[in-house]
């Protein structure tokens, strides 16, 4: 597929890695005064006067996170970055500063790179991030990238996932379910395309899933909107995996158990249809479909007046006492405990 | 071969990605002030005080930088560690926090990830390196890891690569070609082995050409030999690529040229001994071998006396203006071209 796009193909050979590495970051702008050297010397450097330095590092590797058939190469550059500045932003951080490592074997043409590097800069523009650094290899078989993004907080400012206490509000940030629906309708597309190539995929009722899966945004407006309504969270994380499991983390690390309402959960009308669609439970690709890429937040109850109504935010529940363990009421007043089904990548399928 | 020499053989699958990170985590232990929070959370945080925070990244991936038939995982995870410390150091600073993601393919057992991470842990507690983070996950083929390596120094002591003036001394720490070498020595056997699986490989005349290959010590005592000494460096580098590739990036950044000397090159006798047997360039292994994981610096020319005669360093020549280009002066006192002839890895074998 890749081959087809490219009308021109440099070899990566020819550039050679250092090369390569000029190539690609001669368009990216610094824009943080914290960054006193980014790429060019053995390690960047910052400065974080003041403040807390907070790390964070994901690597995506193609056939297991990501698959180039449906994710356009600019998309999955673009959505590497969110993926790392949402764990800075569930710090209650600002993101400052990216460093990316990518691998790719040679059927890729230097053309391939940069477009996943021109997803990589609109990413940096968008959210203010400054490219300080990696390393860029070839690898035996298809492409990978590792991204460590790099932000800063004043010290009781940060929030962690293990400060949640009974009667705490459970709140979550836009709608769940949607990324991992997107995700199901192109691989349908792409089993169609494989019977037959002719085939013009309809996808006009799927736009918002595919969006989220294709291209996630961070939250980044969620600390700046916390610091206006006077809110801070007592524990937060980001939705990667699916808010059973991101549950299952923070009533770990709290020493709690919690009870969240069915009837609570935020769905986009295209998930609900898109879920009849497909014949599959709404409410589990709510709790498990991962990829949505919101926050996940405990607030003292104290907080209600403040984040009610908002309509960033849905109120899903609230933290309970550890021995009432995680529980999910049902819309018929059932109540069943959650199982955190998290992705498992190392499953075989 | 993994397969082989594990009798028990725990699944990747069984554990999951959580399982796993709590396994392979729970020996390390946090020993600077400045980690603040480690595993466990969105991000880690650190605190650099009145420091600059130094950053840096590489990828190592199987097949293309290891090869696990004669890498014992063990060295593999200390390597990789060593890799990317040596970039810390190279900036005159103190590496003081990792991140460590590793993908692997459900070829490799829990067992093989406990090995990697023995040697991970083995580094981390020799050179006192805190464990902040990272992300596990599965490959579809082959291993990967990517670390970032995270120090600190004060503003004044940081050394960049581009500060080299004409007349500075260009000084190298160690000896090199070994490793380069080490490799060499491992592949004939590999070769060896696969002909005649029974023979038993004699490899005493190689022992520190292997070592420095397979268990490669990044140098940490050079910025505080430099302190005490009270020389400054007006540029660094560290030397993966070979001494050829580090030059042209300390001139280029510098804006300078540079003359080194054949005669004054560091090699150790085994290298010497082994070139002869591989009817090899003991000069050319030298300065385009790469991997040995020393310093190259440059200091000024008044330093002379601080640096002569100490068994750390060679002085191995002088930069010059940039018009010099860059020049090899040989033992028969003929000038020649310096390439970078540093390796690609884009280049097809």
């Amino acid at each position: 597929m890749l081959e087809d796009k490219n009308q021109n193909r440099t070899s990566l050979a020819e550039l050679g890695e250092f090369g390569l590495i000029n190539h690609i970051t001669k368009y990216f702008t610094i824009s943080h005064s914290s960054t006193v050297k980014a790429v060019g010397d053995d390690a960047a450097v910052l400065d974080a006067s003041t403040k807390q330095t907070v790390i964070s590092t994901d690597l995506l590797i193609e056939g297991v996170h990501f698959d180039l058939s449906y994710m356009p190469l600019k998309h999955l550059g673009y959505k590497a970055v969110m993926v790392n500045l949402s764990d800075i932003y569930a710090m209650n951080a600002v993101a400052e500063q990216i460093t990316v490592s990518i691998a790719v074997s040679n059927r890729f043409p230097l053309e391939a790179v940069e477009e996943l590097y021109a997803g990589i800069q609109l990413a940096c523009e968008t959210y203010q991030i400054d490219l300080i650094g990696g390393d860029t290899t070839s690898s035996t078989k298809g492409m990978l990238l590792s991204i460590t993004a790099i932000g800063k907080a004043n010290k009781e400012d940060l929030v962690f996932r293990n400060g949640a206490q009974p009667t705490d509000l459970i709140v979550v940030t836009g709608d769940l379910g949607a990324a991992y629906l997107g995700l199901q309708v192109l691989e349908r597309e792409k089993q169609v395309f494989k019977v037959n190539p002719q085939n013009q995929p309809d996808l006009d009722n799927y736009t918002y899933l595919i969006e989220r899966q294709l291209k996630p945004e961070a939250r980044k407006d969620i600390a700046e909107l916390l610091k206006e309504l006077d809110v801070k969270p007592t524990s937060m994380i980001d939705v990667s995996d699916g808010i059973s499991s991101e549950l299952f983390h923070i009533c770990t690390q709290s020493n709690v158990g919690c009870k969240i309402y069915e009837d609570k959960l935020p769905l986009d009308p295209q998930v609900i249809a898109t879920c009849e669609e497909f014949e599959i439970d709404s409410t589990m690709v709510a709790l498990s479909g991962g990829e949505d890429y919101e926050l996940l937040f405990t607030v003292p109850i104290s907080d209600y007046e403040k984040v009610k109504g908002n309509p960033n935010f849905s109120i899903i529940g609230h933290i309970t006492e550890k021995n009432q363990g995680l529980q999910l009421v049902t819309r018929s007043s059932k109540e069943i405990e959650l199982k955190a089904q998290g992705w498992n990548s190392f499953k075989e399928n």
